[in-house]
This record gives structure tokens, C-alpha cells and sequence, in this order.
């Protein structure tokens, strides 16, 4: 029955399918280990938002990385 | 005052907006007659999730429609 | 796999085990009216927030309350 | 530390990346002097909802923009 | 800069400390992994949830739990 | 109808009912001041998190904080 809701800041090079895939195979595994959950139990939820919508720091982070210019991971 | 917020994995035939509408009287509707709350007073939001992006059972929704090829229904 | 999240500000006389049973099951029908869901699929999350810690107009429903001191039903 | 997810109905006339930048700005400055947050501690997600997907007092957005076509602010 | 929501039914055996400790760092060793995220990016928060208040195919967890009396595990 | 949620960790020195009603009137300002937004149409949700129950860096907050002994603020 966990729900896990998972959010990111969308990025340039998007989140792969395949990514997407790893963190919900992860995620379910990780609830049956530490909890003890059928895996057909547990529901993930990713969401992409988008970098103008998501500030830390008291700036969006379109701003952030354009200061940095470096490898925008964050 | 209650917040309801309704989170469905899209579907290939998309949800109309006739069934939102359906969805927002219907939850307004049940506030009203089970919790006595004005009607105006009830805020309903519905996310729709990018299948790839919903996780069951440890696989995205994707995986799951494609194997099952029926109805597709969850 | 519908997700419901009812969001709501404890009142004085708290919502009853029977009210959160009859949101549950009204929801869950609906769901499968509107949507054609099947009902195992949905999940139900009811969450019962302190009146100082919900906000409206720029107040705490609290202030809000013992303002009214009416019916005091929203 | 702290988390703050507002959300929005989409409006005709869409939030500018200058007023998202602003409702950042303006609740980090909020958690820093009324709980003593160190600004780069706090997270601001914002998201906008389609007004189809909104409801208010039992009707989507849309239906009741498109009823006041005033100066459609709320 | 992810944040990882995790909602969990309460159970009689409540979760421990430990077993919170370890989905916290299991989920955030994962977005390392899968994401490259730095681990102190990594923000997850933990909702144990009432089983009254939660609902799973149209009924409160209270009830399925009361009929299973078995292992209570979902 | 802006939706305003903000989540905290729980500290030693609980949140006072003043803060909270500060951040509910900032919070409501900055939507009117911002996007023109009625001050009566604004929610706001303040959820305060058990520190165990809030991770940071891989670690629950109770661990992080203990290692500080200091101002314990984040």
C-alpha cells in the first residue's frame, strides 16, 4: 500500500525511460526489504517539473544553472 | 475548505472534460452530504500522470499495458 | 490506481470513523462511475489538519472560528 | 529545510517566469524571518493546474471563467 | 535537489526509527545511482498515515485489516 | 485559489501559534502582491514533520541534528 511520490527538476538531457524505470524497480525493492511490502503493493509517482517552477535558495533554478554553466546536477 | 486532489495515470483514450466535470461534482457533491460542507467551499484538483512516470507492482504503467494488451483498465 | 488525497481542518467535533468509511467508499464509487475503475484499484488518503496550521483569507481557521462562533462550518 | 509546494490555476494569460521568480524570492524571504531559515535551506515547487482539471464550488474552472468572462481573477 | 514523499498505513508494530533511517538512506543512495544525484541534495519525508483514514478498494484499512487478522501486511 | 503548502520539520522549540498565523498572512500577501490574487482565495497548509521522519543527506533529521548540538536550525 506505500505511496512514494518523487520529484525532480526537469533538466536538459531528460530523465530517461529507462531511469524512470530503475528508480520505481528500486523503489518497490527497497520497501520490500525495510518494510516488508509486496511489491505489487507499492505505487510511485514521479514528477518532472519544470526548472523555472522549482526554487532553492530564493531562486528558480533556471537562474542557478545558468551561473554555474557546469554539469547542472543538483 | 476540504482540498481533494485526484492523481490518474493518462490513459490513451484521455480523460474529457465532460469526466473531470463528473469528477469535481461528484467529489463536491459527496463533501457536501457525508462532511455537511458548503459546496463553494470545496477545492478539487486532478493530476494526470504521464504513464511512464506511475510506477505499480515495481514497473511503469507503460510496461504493465503493453504486456497486458486488454482493457487496459487500473 | 486512482490516488485520492482529501485534505481537511479538524473541527471541534472530529470527523467519525463512519464519515471517513462513507468519503472512502463514495470516492471509490465514483471512481469507478465516472472512470469505469476498478474499485481495488483505488486508494483513499484522508488527511486531518490542526485548524491553526490551515490558513484562508490570510488567517488561521482558528481566528476564523472564534470569530464566528456560528456554525462554524466550512 | 522547509518545503513549500504552491499551486495555481493556469490563466489565459500564463504566470511570467518574472512572477514565479518573485513568488520564490518572496516565500524564502517569508521562511527566513519568520522561522529564522537559512535561505538556501528552503524549496519552492510551483505548479500550474489546467483550469479544466480545477474545481471550485463543484465546477471546473473553465465552466466558470467562461461564465463571469470578467476580469476572471481568483 | 529531488524530494522523495513516502506515505505509509500505520501499522500495530509501528515503524521504528531504524527502519525510517534505512528508507531514507536507501531511497537516497538510489537517486545517486540512477540519477547521479549528491546525496546531500536528497530531501525524503515520511507520512504514517492513520489506517482509518486510509482506504483501499472502497473500505478503510481498519476494516480489511479486522477481517484478514493475518500477517496485516499491505 | 492559490493552494499554499508548506512542510516542516518539527523542532525542539515548536512552531508558535504567531509564526504560524505570520506565515499564513505573508503567504496570502505575496499572492495578492504577486499575481493579484483575492486574499480570500488563498489556502494555506502548514504540515509539521516528525524529525524522524524528515531526511536530509541520506539521514533522518534527529541524527543530523544531534551531531550539531548547535543552533539547530535548517
Amino acid at each position: 500500500m506505500p505511496l512514494v511520490n518523487i520529484r525532480l527538476a526537469r533538466r536538459e538531457l531528460p530523465t530517461t525511460a529507462a531511469q524512470k524505470a530503475a528508480l520505481i524497480a528500486g523503489v518497490t525493492q527497497l520497501m520490500q526489504q525495510v518494510l516488508d511490502k509486496r511489491p505489487d503493493s507499492v505505487t510511485v509517482i514521479i514528477d518532472e517539473v519544470d526548472p523555472e517552477n522549482w526554487g532553492q535558495g530564493g531562486e528558480p533554478v533556471t537562474v542557478i544553472r545558468q551561473r554555474s554553466k557546469g554539469p547542472a546536477q543538483a
